[in-house]
């Protein structure tokens, strides 16, 4: 069967990639409103690729952008799988640093130049190409298909959760793919099986009525940027340990075999800080870099705001002062304790001469995956085939809510295949995508529905 | 002498008034160059009142704004006395909470409400009468008078201290007097025989080159937000103690007589909390609330930027974040050692994983008279028959850098004779001045005049 497959994938390479490039000639900025008919044609785009290919789509309607659904449910007893993605893109300021125009797709040293080449019109594109490969070469797929590609995930993806569950029926599967990550680095493909989860707050302390003179009022009240510093000083000790109560109390410790597996990943610390430009690591005592990035949860000021930001000094007593803050969460932190000991922890140290006020945004709890699961070994398999390589098995230290959601509604895994790397610009000028790494995306995909089946 | 004089000031009161009202129409907003006319305006009104009483005057120019110098000095044997005050003021804004506008002088309850009423068109022009009630009355002064009227008091004086040093020898003089404070409370006039110092800098931690995706990164390289609020709670003790090293080493006491003048004045400080909105007073363990703003230096964050400032969270390890600071400093501190020592206390504590920046401002040492100099006793004496009441001794916790100056450049005394009160809303809306206080101030300043003389 594979062998049809390949050649198929072969004979279409060109197409494949003319077709990516048209795809990322539509500027779908999904957080910018004067795009938003170019954001639906993407949409549209996604939908006739899909009919195209044989899987069956429509556009769905939501608040905001529509959501691309389409499915292959021809494959009786075998496993079902739901493919997510997404086709809307970043804003491209600072468009002034573009070597090209972020919407004239350039291709140069191997790779395609475009806003959203990797993320995630390319990455995403592969597992459209994929099914189409399978359809057009031996008219079936080995596994069932659903594929969810929403055009908000730039923007929060307001209207998704909304869609899963009035749609959680037909939306039943086994376990869902995402490609919407990175390899570990050029040459080293991987499979990311854990994402830290989140809870995001604000902290304002709320001093006088107004800003007042520090000469005549300074040292008789409390100055609320002086008291939200020592709030926040609070909260690390000296070994980098959060100091909130019942902080790490769920949190799961790496195996052994995880921390093993970290290990033996290159990693240059000296190349690693010259790119961000900072002096030194830093963090939790008796971690690694990666393992703090990874698997230890964290807690980090995101802003200050507070009294007079202009130019030169300026002689007052703040009316209040605020922080916005967030906890990166491992397994099996649940967000809505941390956020409940964050809020407690403050409360519990702030001074009576001020008034506190706590704001807690949106939370989701860490995921991991089972690294032993059939569907784990199907990926890796799936993986070796396409790039000619082992993958290895990584965590990330950002958060996928879907993949949460995916858990929580339809009870599946989801696999974390990344094509793209680190180093491609997601979000930022010049963002790109190997294209080497596009047809290895095509190639693993296309071996991965006939991995799934085999379980 | 004094009855002639007396005479004079009842006869020509209302016209008084009438001039203070045709100065305070003139909206000589020093900050807003589209009033730099009006500015100028207000400095040629002061030039020509003066010389309408009898003291020669000239609009000194300078880069900015004009300097309105006159003196009278023929009182051969006599002390020399030199006047200071300002003829500009402060911007209108927000002008929707004025009852009636700002430069449309209105008199209702006893008060002229105008921009500039207390601060310090009224409060500087009762000098110019009591020298004009003088001269018209009796031909002569009993003390000889320099005045410095300046137009850029309240854009931070830049051209000041450069005619000052160029006119050293001309302003030689035996002491100074500014009205530019206010009286205790209504009903207690007082002198202001202290001010507090200043220093003020600016504190900035760098991190990485850019802002970073704190799910990313997070854990790996120190926070610049976390690490500032780890600096500035380091700054306080437990008490309220400044812990920058030597911060105390040349602090002035209060004598026991000045702890006991200060106990005296009412002061209720359910009412202050009540004006301020604040919810308890704050500060430095075992000193009264006065003591604290008039007598102990302080630290203060005036500002705090850092990271993402928006609605919402945003989740990223900022690249940055800083601190505005200003220290209010007390006799004998000196400004210089106090703003380097609080340069090596961040240095000494600013961890590697950073890198930090420290940015001095303007810095001024504290200024305080002594309470029992014969200028003192005159200035008592001559506000007993202004006001008829003995005035009480306060310091002040703001500072006037040109009574530093006038100390270090002429070496003589200031003596800061407020009429107003310190609820006029200088630099607020609905700005006012007693009339009483203005007639007051007048009668105390001719008085003045005599009383230094008999020294």
């Amino acid at each position: 069967m594979m062998q049809t497959i390949e050649r198929y994938l072969a004979d279409n390479k060109d197409r494949f990639v003319r077709e990516l490039l048209d795809f990322l000639k539509i500027p779908s900025v999904s957080a910018i409103s004067t795009h938003n008919g170019d954001t639906r044609k993407a949409g549209e785009w996604v939908r006739d690729q899909l009919n195209a290919a044989g899987v069956k789509a429509e556009l769905v309607e939501t608040e905001g952008h529509p959501i691309v659904y389409g499915e292959w449910t021809k494959a009786k007893g075998a496993p079902t799988v739901l493919v997510y993605g997404h086709y809307d893109v970043q804003p491209v300021d600072p468009l002034n640093e573009w070597k090209t125009p972020p919407f004239q797709p350039d291709i140069r040293e191997g790779h395609v130049f475009a806003r959203g080449a990797t993320d995630d019109k390319g990455q995403m594109l592969t597992h459209v190409k994929s099914a189409e490969a399978w359809l057009k070469s031996s008219g079936s797929l080995p596994v069932n298909l659903k594929f969810v590609i929403e055009g908000e995930e730039e923007v929060g993806s307001n209207n998704l959760d909304l869609f899963l569950e009035a749609r959680r029926k037909q939306l039943a599967c086994d376990v869902a793919v995402v490609s919407d990550t990175s390899q570990y680095a050029p040459g080293i493909p991987a499979i990311t099986y854990g994402l830290r989860g989140i809870v995001a707050c604000e902290l304002t302390v709320h001093g006088p009525r107004q800003d007042l003179h520090s000469g005549i009022f300074g040292g008789s009240i409390a100055n609320p940027c002086n008291v939200l510093a020592k709030l926040i000083a609070q909260l690390h000790d000296d070994d980098g340990r959060v100091q909130v109560p019942g902080f790490y109390d769920d949190v799961a410790e790496l195996s052994a075999e995880e921390r093993r597996e970290f290990q033996s990943l290159p990693f240059d610390e000296a190349a690693f800080l010259k790119e961000l430009g900072s002096p030194k690591t830093c963090g939790e005592k008796g971690y690694s870099t990666l393992e703090r990035r990874w698997a230890r949860p964290t807690c980090d000021v995101n802003g200050l705001t507070g009294g007079y930001q202009g130019e030169g000094p300026k002689t007052i007593i703040p009316a209040k002062a605020s922080a916005k803050i967030t906890c990166r969460l491992v397994p099996d932190q649940d967000n809505d304790r941390i956020i409940a000991a964050v809020e407690k922890f403050f409360r519990d140290r702030c001074p009576k001469a001020v008034r506190m006020e706590f704001k807690i945004y949106h939370g989701c709890p860490a995921t991991v995956c089972d690294i032993h699961s059939p569907w784990m070994k199907a990926a890796r398999a799936a993986i070796k085939k396409g790039f000619g390589k082992e993958p290895v098995l990584i965590r990330e230290g950002g958060s996928i809510p879907v993949v949460g959601t995916f858990k929580k509604l339809l009870g599946v895994d989801t696999l974390l295949l990344g094509w793209g790397q680190n180093t491609d610009n997601l979000h930022g000028p010049n963002e790109r995508f190997s294209l080497d790494a596009f047809h290895s995306g095509i190639h693993s995909s296309a071996a991965l529905w006939e991995e799934l089946a085999r379980k």
